[in-house]
């Protein structure tokens, strides 16, 4: 089968038993790879293992499935990516987490399309697969080891790619992160699929091999790539500059960046100090590139003097420096630079994190905690010495960071009273840097996404203000502020980004004018099928309601739950340049189900299912 | 004290005593009466007994405090009302609850301004205030007895005016109610303030005396007032002839009649058979009226034939018609007269009955209950022996009424599932008959007034469509899906039904074009105070700020209970007439605690508490 090794391996820590199964091409064709393809399993799973509702994420049953896609290790550009698909233990839904870097290509190269891995080891293991044969290894030595320490040991070791945890995940951090690359820091972030590896006691997966994907018709695929490559550089230009941390500037100005636990309007003092801008006049050494990449948005730094000198590797994204920055009032780029380092060797989401230590801020300055909660720390806003110490107490779960290792929406129940009004998060996930007042699509894509609070499931907001999709019916950007047609407008953008995570490509090359139809001709040339620009988006449309269908099933989703926390929707940010803008997100929502399909509260229909092909899973 | 008795009595049902404190003209001045004064002893009594959270509202330390206002017993027309207060078994958080009919100034001519009652009976009692004497009865012999058979036989056994529970109070039904006037029936329906009586063992409060009230200048009270009476009267036309039951066809046209538990948008075929007019050709032989009622707005019906020959008395209300009628998509108007006799009898709120049985049909057409969970009933839409068997097992609170007797929002936790998406409540009172989305206003008053979902407490819809209210800025009624404004408007409307429930005065005399000024001229002409419109309208601020402190200090309410269920929000009815709306709440809210002066999450802040006078209860 073109695009694909056709098997995936099932592996059972409990038994430490390997099994193959094939990946048929109408399995493929339907689900496609990624996280498509891993809700499918994740669906089958439960279908076999859990009596009608969720199972205990921390528990032997729920499976952690890691999947590539037909692009994977191919020549269309930005492909370097994978998926992991799980039972989320922070939110209790259905979790994704998409990361960049090497590993993708060499675990396609090692003939499978999929891990599925359930079961709990009795003691620290690794996986290593390694051309065709599955194993499982002692990893005790490298237990309690950071990520970019066990990347280096175990890549010497083993001569293949790492993807690991770090201390966070072993420790059940409820947003711990799966890493790889080592110091070319690439992230599995959010959901904590790293906790889920934790708790099976699975310290990394080791991929390697040279068996070399096979494309239906490569010559014609590198020629529709090749002429697209520099309209994707040009248009990624500030991206391979300055990183995502370049955004900082311009989303701070009309009122994106996340400020003091979303509360503040503007900020500009502090943001011109923590800007890509300014990281590029300090502390930047070069960049870095997934595998096949044209973009290169990593940033490599290095501290040389001062209290965080000898941070060296990859430096703070833009959502980091809004949720460790903006969020927390810090204007201190080193230190955030520092915090960055640490959550990324102890292996947790520094979008989490830093939203949970602005929560944990915000609680201090009302009294609702003090001091003697906190161990001594004055969790004041723009203390970056507090947060530091935070990080590094969620990152080792001691401290105070045990209530916020949990994440704010658990946090805030425990610590009770008006903790509710404030803390940030959809369906257990806390928001990323992109502020849903500042984009109407972006309020309804946190409130439906199927993981929670998320900016890249629907990935509207280049779509609302900069880039255009003419295909989709978007001659010109959907204005972030309008209300009208958002419904529809988010839907289509979340069946094309359903496809996007599960071919496995960055969502930057969007911002090189990439069009549905680019994307369905290398899917074509790649496998040899015949699919329409309409086919491409009807199974984007499956692969969306999918994982919809997972939560209402398993998890209890409806409409209820799709929803944004009270300040999103009532507290209006004053500041030059920022529109007052209150979501109205029952009317959005009301649009959404419609165009969707879905009934009244959310559910998708039984003749949508019917229509997608999925019906039989439910 | 002109205007008052100046005096409380104070009951402890456990210690069977009884003590008298002064009512002073200074809280009399702060605080007014009715529910203002009532809130003013519930925070009185919670600052002294609670440990800063809410005590059990079935606990003896929970007070039920039962008021009257200045102008009981006055000229002042339809002025016979008054309000009980307390911690709601219902909703959790505070109650109050406004009646008419007779007791109230029977109540006042035995020299009292209110009872706090505290403490739990042992067995039956029954409380006697006659002309400055409290005693405490055995009640045994009236236990277990209906309110009309109770009322008929206590105002035999003491010659007094009766206000009683029914065996639904008894029995701890969480929306019983407190019943006056035997089959002139009238009723302190909601919050359940009837379940905290029957929770002491008291079955009734007789009330007699002789002690008239003394007015400061009665020849300019009755001057003032006489000139207005034709106005009243006029502008409560329809009222006379048909009743509240006369809005039903009206309000049916344009949404705001609630069908089939909030979803359907028109029943034209259904609401005729229903409506005040058909009563009118058909079962009705007069009207009854309040203390001092110049409208008379009470249906005396009878039933000669049939299968409810023998319902004789208080014919159904518009809230009754909507409820128990529209809500199950029930058009046969005898049985609905039958089920509103049965609620009286037991004590029970038809407006939450309605709710919950409509609630009901719903989760049995969803599936989620089913005839076992019923004991055979089929709670199919229409099914009118079906809605009176279950008005039946809730009064008795047997069967699936044990169910259904906890509320929605309890009944909905216990069904669990989808069940919370059709459960209509705002902090757990059931809708009455409005539907939010026909006004934007009642979206908002639902949202934030003090008991839960009321029409009452703001009272705006009346406004919003054909009442002017020039004094307060409204030289129009204030446009019903406006939303610039809204927030400012609903809260004026609050400050002022405040004072209107502490005056204690009918809120259809504003339908006779009734304004501030005059209110105010009255209760001066009463007190010999010289009130100005604008101190009456900050007093009317100062309680309605008051209770929503008591919500917040003593029940954790904020802004993220400020809320509505998401069918009000989402779900866009259909029908010849019907305007789609979807109340733009989060927008409504942010502008109403603007102009409150409340801060962001809804919490009145220090300054605002100084202002109002009431810092120091707090």
């Amino acid at each position: 089968m073109y695009g694909y090794n056709g098997k995936i391996a099932v592996v059972d820590l409990t038994t430490r038993t390997i099994q193959e199964k094939p990946l048929t091409p109408e399995e493929a064709q339907k689900f496609i790879g990624g996280s498509g393809l891993g809700a499918y399993y994740l669906v089958s799973h439960f279908r076999r293992y859990s009596k009608g509702t969720a199972i205990d994420p921390y528990s032997p049953e729920n499976p952690l499935i890691v999947t590539i896609g037909p692009y994977t290790d191919t020549p269309v550009p930005c492909s370097g990516r994978h998926a992991v698909v799980t039972l989320s233990p922070l939110t209790g839904i259905f979790a994704e987490s998409d990361i960049g870097g090497s590993w993708g290509v060499a675990f396609k190269r090692s003939g499978y399309d999929g891990l599925i891995i359930t079961g709990c080891a009795d003691s620290p293991v690794y996986i290593l697969v390694d051309e065709g044969q599955v194993s499982i290894h002692d990893a005790t030595q490298y237990w309690g080891k950071d990520t970019f320490e066990t990347y280096e040991d175990l890549k010497k070791a083993t001569g293949g790619e790492v993807t690991c945890i770090g201390p966070g995940g072993e420790r059940l951090v409820r947003y711990a992160s799966i890493m790889s690359d080592g110091k070319d820091a690439r992230a599995a972030g959010r959901c904590g699929v790293g906790a889920v590896m934790g708790s099976k006691k699975l310290k990394a997966i080791v991929a390697k091999g040279n068996k070399r994907t096979s494309v239906w018709n490569k010559q014609n695929l590198v020629e529709l790539v090749k002429s697209l490559i520099p309209q994707i550089r040009q248009g990624n230009a500030g991206m391979t500059r300055y990183g995502t941390s370049g955004g900082v500037l311009t989303h701070e100005s009309y009122g994106n960046f996340p400020l003091q636990n979303w509360r503040l309007g503007r900020w500009p003092e502090g943001v011109e100090k923590i800007s890509g801008q300014r990281m590029e006049q300090t502390i930047l050494v070069g960049r870095y590139y997934c595998h096949g990449c044209v973009i290169g948005c990593g940033r490599k730094i290095q501290i040389r003097e001062g209290k965080y000198k000898g941070v060296e590797g990859a430096g703070p994204e833009y959502e980091t420096l809004g949720c460790l920055g903006g969020m927390c009032l810090i204007d201190d780029l080193e230190a955030i630079a520092y915090a960055n380092e640490l959550c990324n060797r102890y292996g947790i989401d520094t979008i989490s994190t830093g939203n949970a230590i602005a929560f944990a801020m915000e609680a201090f300055e009302k009294g609702l905690i003090n001091e003697h909660d906190t161990g001594g720390v004055k969790l004041t806003w723009g203390n970056a010495e507090a947060m530091v110490e935070m990080v590094r107490q969620i990152g080792e779960r001691v401290g105070f960071g045990k209530v916020l290792g949990e994440g704010v929406r658990k946090a805030a129940e425990s610590i009770g009273g008006l903790a509710m009004e404030f803390a940030h998060h959809v369906k257990g996930l806390e928001f990323p840097a992109h502020d849903p007042r500042a984009f109407n699509g972006v309020a309804l894509a946190y409130a439906t996404s199927n993981r929670g609070a998320c900016h890249l499931q629907a990935f509207t907001h280049p779509f609302e203000r900069v880039v255009k999709i003419p295909e989709l019916g978007y001659e010109e950007p959907h204005n972030r502020l309008a209300v009208e047609g958002k419904g529809e407008f988010v839907a289509k953008l979340q069946n094309l980004m359903s496809m996007v995570d599960s071919l496995k490509i960055c969502k930057f090359v969007f911002n090189g004018g990439i069009q549905v139809s680019h994307l369905t001709a290398w899917l074509n040339s790649i496998t040899g099928w015949s699919m329409s620009p309409e086919e491409f988006m009807e199974t984007g449309e499956r692969l969306f309601t999918l994982k919809r269908m997972f939560n209402v099933r398993y998890c209890g989703v409806s409409r209820k739950d799709d929803t944004l926390p009270p300040r999103s929707l009532t507290h209006k940010r004053i500041g030059e340049g920022v529109t007052v803008n209150l979501p109205p997100l029952g009317r959005m929502l009301s649009d959404y189900y419609e165009y969707r399909g879905w009934d009244e509260m959310g559910i998708p229909t039984k003749e949508k299912l019917e229509t997608l092909g999925i019906a039989d899973l439910f």
